[in-house]
């Protein structure tokens, strides 16, 4: 199953860190942009460009000490079909370069819709006999609130194609306790609680051989307390932990996140990566080395908590 | 608020009807595949292609009679970026046509993620200084599952753009029980009436002059008590109802999602729609006829209980 594929990229680097791939036109250096608006005007083609040619250095600066990238899709839709042309072609050139791509896209509906995301996302589409891959990422993260009509279809994706999903379970947001945080009379848990332990339902489905399954669950790094409630019911969950960084998550926050192997969750890190240029305020012209510098000094910090990071059952 | 430009659409019409624009190969009749076949192949290009020439055609054949169409963006991302430049061109389509354009992605994200979104559908996008729309609908479906820090965006947009949202709050699928119907320790409120509520908070940011404000929500046709009940309890919310025809909801099982004046909801249908054709077994060349056809049988059906509907404070 497709995280175990994460697991082993992680276990290779020892490093559990997955890179945002949010590019904003303010995180990429002027001469970027002068090169792509001179080729193709100040347009969302132009835009677009720019993102792609950034994201391109990023990766291959990352590729050899990062296991994961998570491109966030709504930073290309805002540049319309343009933007959604680069998202393509920045999924495309992290998996040549071997990165286990986290498509963050929060995608959900129903039935033959649903099956339509997740074909798009982590299958293939058939035109009449030929097949193409539309995006072709290794993991998409999806969001529960339909029930299972909207998970199974990415069970089924997941199972064909050897990939896997995240569940938005316990948000790394202010506001994510308005819903996530209630209590059901039913079985007296939370809501986050619940949409784990659904996660552990769906996941027997897509059960792996490190006793991880293809459905993780979203968990953010600024809630410590219920990172670690959630680690030890949640057995079988992987967790992809946003949060880190700019958001105020700490990695002695996240250290509840992880297994006695030093597996079970990949932290993500995308404005401290993609910007560390701007904060170590170096020649624009070396901003992937100092994405790498950050990246370098993430894994150490998270290394410092997990201690070395091995296969279980070996 | 742009609820209110839907509101007089419908009463310009006399139909609370919304077209869904989920476009599959095998709707499409032979004659328009062929012809995009043979011009761009048999591949995401030529299949992106035969969708906006399916959907002009309908477009055509609805939008003196139908006030809004739904594309639903799935059936679009699985062709790839191809398929979303199709979407994009439908999009603008139906607006040249004066159309209201619901596009159904159910986005949902935080902070400047979501700003994203919001902008790419329904705002704009800024390149160095050019403006851009990049998708450029009329509302949005988002999914409220992160709280208020996932919607405020949408509002912010919205109170620029004079656009609009609909939350989901208890959708068509058999499986929305599992989360939407369980009971809230805190006060005794289902998730769905929960959430209904809170798309009564959220909409004071955005209230039109009809009584209804710029946050509507999703509510199914299957669950006809559910929708009797939110009609009453959710005053200021416009409904979105799917699951109409299809998927087993009848003219009948939604005439509690309308007011006294015939509005508070509008209906949509796709399959029924786009494949009347298919149902018909009419000459293929005349698909497009034969979803007005269909398209007027429905808005008979639905103002057969909602009466004539008529603008309120007048």
């Amino acid at each position: 199953m497709a995280l175990d594929r994460l697991i082993e990229k992680i276990v290779e680097k020892q490093n559990p860190t997955v890179a945002g791939l949010d590019p904003k036109l303010a995180y990429i250096p002027d001469f970027i942009k002068d090169e792509a608006f001179s080729r193709y005007g100040k347009t969302l083609e132009g835009a677009s460009e720019a993102l792609l040619v950034y994201n391109k250095a990023l990766i291959d600066a990352l590729y050899d000490i990062v296991p994961a990238v998570k491109p966030q899709i709504a930073y290309y839709e805002m540049y319309g079909w343009q933007g959604v042309k680069a998202f393509y072609e920045t999924v495309a050139y992290a998996k040549s370069k071997g990165m286990f791509v986290i498509t963050d896209a929060k995608r959900n509906d129903i039935g033959t819709t649903m099956e339509a995301y997740a074909n798009a996302h982590l299958g293939t589409t058939d035109v009449s006999g030929e097949t193409f891959s539309a995006f072709g990422a290794d993991a998409l993260t999806v969001n529960g609130y339909l029930g299972t009509d909207g998970i199974q279809p990415v069970i089924n994706v997941s199972q064909k194609m050897d990939t896997g999903m995240f569940v938005l379970v316990k948000t790394s947001n202010p506001s994510s306790g308005e819903l996530q945080n209630l209590s059901l009379c039913e079985n007296d848990e939370t809501i986050y609680l619940h949409m784990g332990n659904l996660c552990e339902q769906w996941g027997k489905a897509l059960m792996g051989k490190y006793g991880y399954s293809g459905v993780g669950a979203v968990v953010g790094a600024t809630y410590p307390e219920q990172l670690t409630e959630l680690r030890q019911k949640l057995p079988n969950t992987f967790f992809l932990v946003p949060g880190y960084g700019a958001q105020g998550g700490t990695a002695k926050d996240i250290a509840g996140a992880f297994d006695a192997n030093g597996l079970g969750a990949i932290v993500n890190s995308s404005r401290g990566i993609m910007c560390a240029w701007q904060k170590e305020q170096c020649n624009p012209e070396e901003f992937a080395m100092a994405s790498r510098r950050e990246a370098e000094k993430m894994k150490q910090l998270l290394t410092a908590v997990t201690g070395e990071i091995t296969l279980p059952y070996q």
